[in-house]
């Protein structure tokens, strides 16, 4: 086998788990890895700033299973926090590269430029928000540590952190083989049959199933298995908002999403009411839980995730949530006749009328009669994401948002990264004033690799969704001409639109336009929003209003 | 005494101590807080992002003595880690106030929206890079949390961490005084006298003393002190890199920067050959000590820093640095005759002329020409901040930059920052191209305050300074244009340039805009520099260079 460093041994494990592209940006610490990394298989994709890189391989992560952000000591792995604690709390595999000063730079303690206070101290912060990490201090232990990272990442679809000292980089290491399997988890037999055994029961018995997935169910590329399921019982399926689109939003099984209360009346009667839910791959958080709203009886639920899985009040501990639904594929569910769902139109009924002053909720009903089956909808958060709901997603898993974590400024980098993960998809990114304002620029690098993304900018002049629970002049954000960034680009097609037909034209010569970026610039009313937003302010608005006394 | 909230008393807390501005975005969990903040005496100034918050608020703090950046739960929190990092680096008193779920939200542990792991995971981070945090459980003590914290703020120049989850912004508490001073730590006197006494002695044995004057003479207020000190004695002063302007840089006394054998040789000579080196608030960075060139010899050092007093090669600990210098001023120092100082002319002696393609040695000449009483000189890293080195700074501390810490990305938003803490000082921004990428369109707040920095942006087509040490494709970056964010803002002033004819002309237009910001885009050469850069590069690339082998 031949020789190799420990920065090529890392680039080629990352190689082979199927990474491409790698995000991020130079600094001294770390240029002898991009030194490796420009002569390599993979891409190194710069971006404007870190906190976009790690925005990209978050996305970069959700489509293709793993992504990498690489970077310098502290200056830059202090900006991929965000990114990286947005990757833990919704599963993201993501992994975090940083240079670091050289082992033996360390002997005196020095002061050298970037450092913080220990030489140890970003490590440690980074060992907070992932589930594994490594400083490569030890070329004879390097291979072995990168790999038990790695897998980490890709078992627990959460993010990793390697330190690579710049003098450890191109020291050599030992062959090692590249055979995997070893290390993979595997599921207590004993528990897995009787979890399955009791949950056959459970479902075959009830009257009413329902199953309500979520995001788990992508990240463990269970989508295919959840289909089968569905078709092989005609058990309707819901989606919580963090899963949105795990599931075919065209399939005639599908019920909707899933909000509590604050969502569609005939999706919460479905899922409330069941004798039989199969929350698989959950996230209890309270947005998927409709903020509170949510009316779920514990002893009505089949709880599967990878971190347990629950029938009723008990709980299994080591079961592979895999284990566990292919499980379910193989065991003699019984087919019930195909269900009969109301589908009822919620994006209203109003007739397009080209000189309409454009509202937000009149802008998702003109798009989602314009998604195509290549699609990929990635939605910034406020208005962008709860007025997204209604949007009628066709395939599987063409929707990615932050709907757990709501970072805001989420959205333009995240089209970079999954445009550059599956480069057959077209990003539509939905994008408020305020979102885009922190990373919109990235359009920049979008425009540099002649990516298509169309970008919709909802121009409500401030933090919507703000207003609606306590509103004041903070609320307000300077009005920028969206549109005209393409000046200081050179590059991208620029529209802004008041009406209807404006927009509806607009969307149009973005559609043609298949070289490079559109950016749509939607001037809305600043109270407007759509009736999603309308409830959801309003419940979040509850829980932050405190009583003044004691 | 008016009955108060913890809200307001953290609000009155910070007034009294000299805040006047707040930086930050707004979010559900610190939305009470914004609430009081608008209808306080203090102004929230909302930004484009939560990291140039940070670096607005660091900024404002070297310029104010505090500085506050205020931003919504783990969403905002992260993305204030790498200014926060800064400060603590370079000692400058950041505030961060972080809203977060209400204690009794807490209680069931729910997946609340932007929660990653623990809900003390921020706090237990923001741990690692400050010198005092709380979390305001608890409305009994939280008047002397406050104050215990923000005490450590201006007793250490370092950042601190606030945590105020939302239920007890408007808790009442207790009226408290406001009489300060009780908890002002004192130098231990035995251990004070003695080394003044040593101190005395060997600064008046001496035939040749020099003081090398670092930023903690600005941190701790001691510039005039410095100034009295050196007018008293006739000991002519250099400084470091970092701390660049903290003595007029127009006063007879003053030697120029010192950086080892990388910077100008007759201030390196009296610095090192002198037979009593002062170092007075010096940090030993590696950017400070030349990259390891400079050669100085501890036999003949007293070195004064806030954290240790050393006499030659022994320590003092108890003293404060204040107490030091202010003992020295009174301690019987003989007055020299006044040194001879050469001050050659490091700018060259080429001749303006119109139409010649602009350079950056050229740029930093003809910038120098045009300082003003009333600039404040802001440098962002690289050629901005090593070619920055020769301008001569006509008053104290009108000069920033992160010369230690050396984040990308400092200089538009320390310019919001700079200006609003005193608003008399006209800031004149020099900063790269990949830095104003990551956050110069902070431009956006300052045009709709109506400052009126003068922003140079060097643009040599990607990382300049990394091209020395290792050039490959990641160190380009796509070319913007720069003047036209003019255009997205619909204010300021933008103008690209390519002669030194054009700049002049820029400048002077630049100048003559009162109320408006100005970009000048300098078009350089890719592969051009300073001589300063030149020297740091070629010194630094010798420091990423590693063995291939063992």
């Amino acid at each position: 086998m031949k020789k190799t460093c420990v920065g090529t041994c890392l680039i080629n494990e990352l190689h082979r788990r199927g990474v491409r592209h790698v995000f991020g940006i130079p600094g001294d610490y770390i240029l002898g890895f991009y030194d490796l990394l420009a002569r390599s298989a993979l891409q190194h994709v710069g971006t404007t700033s870190e906190g976009t890189a790690g925005f990209a391989a978050d996305a970069y992560a959700r489509v293709r299973g793993l992504g990498a952000a690489c970077v310098t000591y502290c200056v830059g792995g202090f900006n991929l926090m965000n990114a990286t604690a947005e990757a833990y709390a919704e599963k993201s595999p993501l992994v975090i590269i940083s240079g670091a000063p050289g082992i033996k730079e360390r002997e005196k303690d020095p002061l050298l430029h970037h450092r913080v206070r220990e030489f140890t101290t970003q490590k440690e912060i980074f060992e907070k928000i992932t589930v594994a990490s490594v400083l490569l201090d030890d070329p004879e232990t390097a291979p072995a540590q990168i790999r038990r990272v790695l897998n980490a990442a890709e078992t627990h679809k959460r993010p990793v952190y390697i330190e690579l000292p710049r003098d450890m980089t191109l020291r050599e290491v030992r062959p090692v083989s590249t055979a995997t399997g070893s290390d993979h988890p595997s599921s207590d037999r004993g528990a897995l049959a009787e979890a399955l055994s009791e949950s056959l029961e459970m479902i075959n018995q009830s009257r009413h199933p329902v199953i309500l997935a979520d995001v788990e169910m992508h990240r463990f590329g269970l989508q295919h298995a959840l289909v089968t399921l569905a078709e092989k019982t005609n058990i309707p399926v819901a989606a919580t908002f963090l899963g949105k689109s795990v599931f075919s939003e065209v399939h005639p099984l599908y019920l909707g999403v899933y909000e509590g209360a604050l969502g569609h009346e005939e999706v919460r009667e479905a899922v409330e009411d069941s004798d039989c839910l199969l929350m698989l791959g959950c996230f209890l958080t309270d947005i998927n839980m409709g903020i509170g709203t949510s009316k779920l009886d514990l002893g009505n639920t089949l709880y599967a995730t990878s971190e347990k899985i629950m029938v009723r009040h008990h709980r299994y501990d080591g079961i592979l949530l895999e284990d566990f639904i292919h499980g379910l594929l193989r065991a003699r569910l019984r087919k019930r006749p195909m269900p009969d769902i109301l589908h009822p139109n919620h994006n209203g009924t109003l007739p397009f009328q080209a000189s309409r002053r454009i509202t937000t909720q009149r802008l998702f009903a003109l798009i989602n009669d314009r998604l195509q089956d290549d699609t990929v909808v990635i939605a910034d958060v406020g208005d962008s994401l709860f007025g997204a709901v209604d949007l009628k997603i066709h395939r599987r898993t063409e929707f990615f948002s932050p709907a757990y974590y709501t970072s805001m400024g989420f959205g333009v980098p995240a089209a970079l990264g999954a445009q550059l993960a599956r480069p057959a998809l077209r990003p539509l990114v939905l994008v408020g004033d305020g979102a885009f304002q922190m990373t919109g620029m990235e359009l920049s690098t979008i425009a540099h690799r002649k990516l298509n993304p169309i970008v919709i900018v909802l121009d409500n002049q401030g933090y919507g969704t703000e207003r609606f629970i306590q509103d004041g002049p903070f609320n307000d954000i300077p009005r920028w001409a969206y549109h005209e960034v393409t000046k200081v680009f050179g590059a991208g097609k620029g529209f802004a639109v008041c009406t209807e037909g404006d927009f509806v034209q607009a969307f149009q010569a973005a559609e043609a336009e298949r070289h490079q970026f559109s950016l749509i610039n939607v001037l809305l009313e600043k109270t407007d929003r759509s009736t999603a937003m309308d409830r959801f302010a309003k419940r979040l608005s509850r829980n932050a209003k405190t009583p003044k006394t004691r």
